[in-house]
């Protein structure tokens, strides 16, 4: 997904990642437990006297805790939600005391299946493939340490796009009395069927790759075909037809006339392999399947009987945001949501956005978000 | 995609495959030539005396010569069309001459990437990298040497979907003094963006697997795993989302409980593993990048400067079916074609047909289909 931009000097600045571990064991949704888990995250703004102005901003697959500002001044590209996130912005940082955390699971900070295994006998050793399977369950309970150490009883907001939308209502739904309000961008209270199928196969040519090495590769070459195959079918999920077509179209990359060879050749094809390729410089493989695993384990109506039974638990507000291009988290996702919100008698204010961005609109098309938002926030 | 079964002995019963080779250069479209071309194809039904009753079934990416019958009595699976093909039948073999040939590039008998490379010194060799890249037109000029030696001058009709659409458009366009009526269903006049992204990113995990060898594998093991990954990816891009939920939701294959491990789990990701393994088992990985890269090169607008132009060239008369969840090519693909037609004064029937089976419905939902079909071609 890309970045939207703005002049780094208007946002929050510099920032740093901070880092905290926990001794005590993290007991998982699917059995075992992880010791010694650390979350890095970064903080936005001030927490006020009472901690009552504290929003948890939550990332989406590929994303990380750094959702604002540079990490130094020679930083070419801002946090993933830049534009959102500063003084006077949406999450206004003049008002709000904002917090994004990397998940677990993940490779930017928090423990992931690349950290240190600390049952591992013998020298240091990554999890590799004994890191266990986590949900969005476990992630978001990972999550709540990070905001009681904070000394934050209750969220003002958790917001989320996508898998961060799944944290959201997790959070909304898990933890009821921690969160007054939920904004949840472009997601779904379920991973529907085809998002199962394109993540397996992502996670399929992650595991067919001969460099995967069964999951034990930290100490060998990555299995970056496996890796950057997956993201390049991750990255046409998030895009639509129309937007492909607008900024693409039939273009040859480099000539006027067809080279009549099996390599790439169009505009879209370089720049599939150019997303692909980048991706494997900063994300772990690994870290792709457990991720993808647990949004494919992501289903809230199957975990409370029914979707209605599973709002019924939310004592939050919501605002519900999708986009009309938006085909792997359609927008009757969302309707569904806050119809079931609204019948537990919640407030569930839902506004399908028009955008021909697709999934990635969250994080593109700001213009009526940001106004949507910051009018959300100044209700609560 | 699956075909759609009845019981053999109602339809064209027991079929053999034929060949036909030329020794004459088959030149190309992308300069070169190819020699010895070899055609692989099927008959069903008499041609009539004047030559006038013979229709031209063309298939897609994936499909081959094999449009009905059975090959012997042990043939578990009829061929691709069958359910449209036989006595009776939308191509009624009591009335029509019925032609099938896969195409070049092929992996089914004609010639194509495995196929011995004549110009090659010393032992037989396959082709393997140095087959050409071939075009949409190729493929037709190679099939109009086989409707030569028929002897038929004008086919009663060309019918196809997807790529098999290509080709259609393709005869009524280049060879339009040969064409009586084109049945165009599911397809387009050109590859779309998101058409070419998915080829492209099928290509690259063939081209990315080990086994691939620059193409030049043939005496190896063949590269099993990116040709699986690329028929999953196609797979998906050819059903809905609405059938997907309907016919594998979130069921689990194997236990009522996840397992929290990474393996496939879900019943979508068993169908998808093994859909791309047996692929494996009936096609060349090599075929498949010539075919998908034909694909890519087709746009008839860019050829004649625009749609309009292009289909003004045309003498038939035309029926386009099209399915409202097929979003691989979509509905207004079929009907941009119609309205060309319209413009350049052809008869041009446009029917969307509602099927929840996306792409796949041409082969699977032809109940509305065969009438259709049975009504155009008894009027021409």
């Amino acid at each position: 997904m890309t970045a939207y931009q703005r002049e780094p000097d208007t946002g929050v600045g510099i920032v740093q990642r901070q880092h905290m571990t926990w001794a005590a064991p993290l007991q998982l949704e699917g059995g075992g437990s992880l010791a010694h888990v650390t979350l890095a995250y970064e903080t936005y703004g001030c927490l006020n006297a009472s901690a009552s102005n504290a929003i948890l901003l939550l990332h989406g697959l590929s994303g990380d805790a750094h959702a604002a500002g540079h990490h130094s001044p020679a930083d070419r590209k801002p946090g993933w939600w830049d534009a959102m996130v500063g003084p006077g912005r949406a999450f206004d940082t003049d008002r709000y005391f904002v917090i994004c955390s990397n998940v677990i699971g993940g490779c930017q900070g928090s423990t992931g299946p690349a950290s240190r295994d600390p049952g591992a006998g013998g020298p240091a050793r990554p999890y590799g493939s004994h890191f266990p399977v986590i949900t969005i369950g476990d992630m978001v309970r990972a999550q709540a340490r990070l905001i009681d150490a904070l000394g934050i009883g209750r969220l003002l907001a958790v917001a989320g796009g996508s898998m961060g939308g799944f944290q959201a209502l997790e959070w909304a739904t898990a933890l009821p009395q921690r969160v007054r309000g939920a904004i949840l961008l472009a997601t779904s209270a379920r991973s529907a069927t085809q998002t199962i199928a394109w993540n397996s196969i992502g996670r399929q040519a992650i595991m067919r790759d001969p460099h995967w090495r069964g999951g034990d590769y930290y100490s060998h070459e990555p299995p970056a075909d496996g890796l950057a195959l997956a993201r390049m079918i991750g990255h046409i999920t998030y895009l639509s037809d129309v937007s492909l077509d607008a900024r693409f179209g039939r273009r040859l990359q480099a000539s006027a006339d067809p080279a009549f060879t099996l390599g790439p050749e169009f505009a879209i094809e370089s720049y599939l392999d150019y997303q692909g390729d980048i991706f494997t410089a900063r994300f772990d493989a690994n870290s792709y399947l457990y991720i993808t695993k647990a949004m494919d384990y992501w289903d809230l109506s199957d975990r409370y009987g029914s979707l209605d039974a599973a709002m019924a638990r939310a004592r939050a507000d919501f605002l519900l945001l999708s986009f009309d291009s938006d085909w792997l988290y359609p927008s009757s996702e969302s309707a569904a949501i806050a119809t079931s919100l609204r019948r537990a008698g919640r407030r569930a204010e839902h506004v399908d956005l028009h955008s021909d961005a697709g999934h990635d609109a969250f994080l593109v098309d700001l213009a009526d978000q940001e106004l949507i938002v910051t009018a959300f926030l100044a209700q609560l």
